[in-house]
Order: C-alpha cells, then sequence, then structure tokens
C-alpha cells in the first residue's frame, strides 16, 4: 500500500483525492491546507485534513506526498521543503524554470535520502515523454506540440482583471488547417497566430462598455494580441450552465524522415481529449507516487523527470504479467 | 560512439543500417549474413560484410548487436546466442512466447553480464508503452488497438502459397466505425470482423480459376475467415507500380473515467503512420541500442524490455538539455 499525502486543496488536490480512489494499492492518508482545517471538507472517508504546520509530524506514515499548490508562487519553495521529510512529487510546469527547481529538490533530496519526480503531468509530463520518445526513434523531423480545446485558468483569470468584466472563461483551439498541415508531413513554419485561436466568454457587469472591453482582451500583449481571439458576451447563468467544466487535451505530432535518401516519411501522433484537466493531472500525479515509492525502497534518491523513470515502475502489474498482457 | 553490428540483412537490417545513417552517435561495424558475405552489398561505405559464423571474433569491438532475424525460427535461439558476446537488441514480435523469449535471454545476459532488450519495435515496442503508460494513468478504462492500414506479410505470403496465385499484397486496413465508437468513449465491445477489414491484390497465373483462389482466400482460417475480405485481382505491372512499399501504422486508444461519480471521461489515443514498417522499427532498434550500451556502462545485466528503460536512456541529449528543450 502506497500511503499518500496531499498538499493543497484546490482543483488540482481534488483530482489527485479521486485518482487515488480508483488505484487500489493507493491510500490517502491526509490532505494538508493553509486554511483552517475545520474550513475544509474532503470526499475521502478515512483521510484526515491538518495544517500544512504539522507536516512533519507525518513522517513515517506517508510514503509520498503530492503538491499540488502553483507552479509560481507554491512548488518553488514547497517541493524543496517538503522533500526534506518525505518523497514527493509535483506538477511544477513553468519550463523555463523547470531545471532550476529541478535542482533545488535534488539537493534537498540527495541530502535527505528521498526520491522527487517534478514537472509530472501531461503538460509537462505525458506530452514530454511522447516528444522525447518521438524525437529518439525518428531523430530526422519536426516536432509539434498544439493545446486544446480546453480551458486556460491563466487567460480566464486575464479577462477578469478587466474593468466591467465579472466572469470570464476562456478557450485555446488548436487550428484544424495547421494540424493538417503538421499531419502531412510538410513540415510547416506555423506562428503562434497559425497555431491556436482564442475563444472567450466574458460575463460583464451591469452598464459595462462591451466595445471596450472586447477591444482590451484582443490587444492585451503576451496573452492575447499575438492570437485571433473571438470574444462572446454571455450571461452568468449561460457561463455556470455552459463553460463550468476544466476541459483541456492536445497534439503532440511528430513528422520524419528515413532512408538512405529520405524516401520514407513517418507520423507519429500523441493525443489528449480530457474532461478534466485537474483529474487527468492527479491521475497521472499518482501513477509516479507508486515510481518513488519503488525508486526509494531500491535505495535511488535524488530528484527524477518522467524522462528518468522506467515506464514499469508505474504499474501495480509484475513483469510476468506485463508480457502476458501489456505487451 | 556506439558501434553495432546488424545480424541479418533483409528488410529489417536494411531499416537498422538507414538509421544508423541518422544518428551521429552510432557506427555500423559489420553486417552478418547466413549468406557467402561476397553475394550480400551494402549502402554503408565503412562497415564490413561477414558471415554469421564469425560473430564471435567481433567481441570488443562492437557494443551492441541488433537482430534483425524471423520471430518465428530465427530469433528464439540467435539472440539468446548472441548475448554470450554482446549486448544485443531483437524486434521478437510473437507475442504469446514474449515471456519465455525474455526469460531464455535473461538467463545468458545474467551469466554473461551483458544487457538484452527484446520485443523492440513499434508492436510490440511503441505501441506497448503507450498501452502501459495510458492503463496506468487511467486505471478505470479499456484500451484498443487498431492497426493499418499496412501491408501485412505473413497474410500476404499465405495468399502467396494458393494454387493459381503468382504474386500478393494484403492490406490490413482498420475500420473507421470502430475507430470512432472507440474514441466516442462508448467502450463498445467489438468483434475481430468489426475492428478490421482485409484488401487483398492477387496477381493470377495465366489460366488460373480467379473465382476459386478468391473462395480460397476468403475462407482461409485463422488469416481470413473471421474478417470481411476483399479481393482484387491486378497484373504484375500494377502490383509492382502501387504495392512496392511496406507502410504500415495504427492506433492505441484508450478511454477511462475519473471522478467520485465518473463524471469526467478522458480519451488517451496515440497513432503512427509509417511509410516504411522495417525502416521505423530499425530506428526503434537503434535508439534502444543506445539504452543498452548506457546500461551496461552502469553495470546493469540481464534482459529487458521497453518496459524497464527509463525514456533518457533513448536520447543522445544531456539531462540538462532535456529539461531546457524537450520537457
Amino acid at each position: 500500500m502506497i500511503n499518500i499525502g496531499i498538499y493543497g486543496y484546490g482543483n488540482l488536490g481534488k483530482g489527485v483525492e479521486a485518482a487515488i480512489e480508483k488505484n487500489a494499492d493507493t491510500n490517502l492518508v491526509a490532505v494538508f491546507t493553509r486554511r483552517d482545517p475545520k474550513t475544509v471538507t474532503i470526499r475521502n472517508k478515512s483521510a484526515v485534513v491538518d495544517h500544512v504546520d504539522n507536516i512533519p509530524s507525518y513522517k513515517g506514515k506517508i510514503d509520498v506526498m503530492i503538491l499540488c499548490g502553483g507552479s509560481a508562487t507554491d512548488l518553488p519553495w514547497q517541493t524543496p521543503e517538503v522533500a526534506k521529510n518525505f518523497n514527493v512529487i509535483d506538477s511544477f510546469d513553468t519550463h523555463a524554470n523547470a531545471l532550476k527547481h529541478f535542482n533545488d529538490v535534488d539537493a534537498v533530496c540527495k541530502a535527505q535520502g528521498n526520491v522527487g519526480i517534478v514537472s509530472v503531468g501531461w503538460d509537462p509530463g505525458m506530452f514530454s515523454l511522447n516528444r522525447l520518445y518521438a524525437e529518439c526513434v525518428l531523430p530526422d523531423g519536426s516536432d509539434y506540440t498544439f493545446w486544446g480545446k480546453g480551458v486556460s485558468q491563466g487567460h480566464s483569470d486575464a479577462i477578469r482583471r478587466i474593468e466591467g468584466v465579472q466572469d470570464a472563461r476562456q478557450y485555446t483551439c488548436p487550428v484544424d488547417k495547421a494540424l493538417e498541415a503538421v499531419r502531412s508531413g510538410s513540415n510547416p513554419t506555423l506562428t503562434t497566430r497559425d497555431k491556436h485561436t482564442r475563444l472567450c466568454y466574458v460575463v460583464a457587469k451591469p452598464g459595462a462598455d462591451l466595445k471596450k472591453i472586447e477591444q482590451e482582451i484582443k490587444t492585451m500583449p503576451n496573452y492575447f494580441s499575438d492570437y485571433d481571439t473571438t470574444v462572446n458576451f454571455i450571461t452568468e447563468e449561460e457561463l455556470q450552465r455552459d463553460h463550468a467544466g476544466l476541459p483541456h487535451g492536445g497534439f503532440v505530432i511528430r513528422t520524419g524522415q528515413t532512408g538512405f535518401n529520405n524516401e520514407n516519411k513517418h507520423v507519429i501522433e500523441y493525443s489528449l481529449k480530457l474532461d478534466s484537466n485537474p483529474e487527468f493531472t492527479g491521475s497521472v500525479l499518482v501513477a509516479y507516487a507508486r515510481a518513488a515509492k519503488r525508486l526509494q525502497a531500491e535505495g535511488v534518491k535524488g530528484c527524477k523527470t518522467v524522462f528518468d523513470i522506467a515506464p514499469s515502475y508505474l504499474s501495480p502489474l509484475s513483469n510476468d504479467e506485463l508480457l502476458k498482457h501489456v505487451l
């Protein structure tokens, strides 16, 4: 049995909690929160809710802590801090800082004899794996990642900060024409605008200037100005009814050639279509918790990414079972 | 530099030779054949052709031997035999005997301090990896593998053995309706006939009874009787012009649910579209040769499958480069 602790009970923490229900060899021991634990109600019947300050007292009772905070301000200090006493898994997803974060966690894990696995999820995570495998088996080629159709929390938040906006939901959408061009093997050069569009559903406050809101969204640097953006104004009821979920997904496609004269083309495509981004991410985190416990039992210490973990470590099946039923 | 030997110079051996050209850190030392080496001409400019009987004399000059024989009668004895002196990679693809083959190679590798990686390619191989990853991250779900559209050598050979047949090419084709049903998440129960059709191009000998040939194909047990089969008679010229290649591919799809009430559905799909089955398979074998050499350098010995190899071992890039550019 793999005893798991969850640090942070937002959407992702709830996704991890749900994933633990689906894995018979995992057990949720405790959910840790920065809020007053009395105000937090979890779904799991046997686990406790405790304050993050009490985490160290769970040493020996929890095999793997899954950190469910944000990459911007939480995980950079939380993961190394918790790694002092526990094996840790996180979904750190700021690509530009991934190496620094890895090194920070690695130093603590090596000093304390723990295993950390960082940047786990679907991107980074399953998409990274597919980029790597595809690049290794087709070294002469190009790869393309498309995201969506899915809700971007960061872009939705950016719209909510505009004056006159009450609520908003932003979908990132891959452009079909670009996807088809990539799949054809024509190796197209694609700009940011070519690859994705942005689709916004906005609830305006009473009396707000809709033209001005739309203009502010479409010209917002970094977030929207490089994209073809569509803004739809809807009611709060419509937003709650039609846009309450957090779907996401995307595509990793690599095309390449083999042969002494490059005469043969190949297309490798991996795609995800997810009803719930946080529940799927949570499911990936729990699979890697299994790997973390096993690696520590083998005497491994230090930080890892999905690239460093042999796939069999994610499975509850034995080698014989894997060769008989999955190979 | 990874020094590689190729055992067997059929379609797959040629595919491995082509793949070595695409990997700057690999070097082809020799191609071994059961034929008179003087009768075998290879594309590579620096490697030699030698008889399989001379393989042991290359000990120390070759890091990894890639076995390119058939799974029915070659690999079961060749891989263990060669593993006495070399790290070995093969594409053993008889699923039912995979565990026995693994154990045979494992015993020799452990005794001799070598690394073997067996059943490498795309199925088994990349498809197996995708079945495993998908099953681990979506434990409550079902997976489906479809093959094609692609040439099945075994089925083409079976047609050629029919009286009155001069030549033939058989394509395995996935059924679009079945693919769509799987992607929808409806978790359909699919028979053999539901999933694939078989498309045959046959060159008949002069004066042959076409009706009889067609009937014999369609009713052939194991190969065709469980499928909807289409037989087209064409000329030898048409066969050579339109069906000379060895394309293949397929789909691994897993659908599953998460959430306390199974309220969220997810679809994971991996697909390959390959112009040349042997060249793609050869490319996968060469990537795993990199892993075999590294594992031996770390003191690992014994047999492995793709499940046991951390993805980073396939890449020529360092951990820092992987985290910066691929993660």
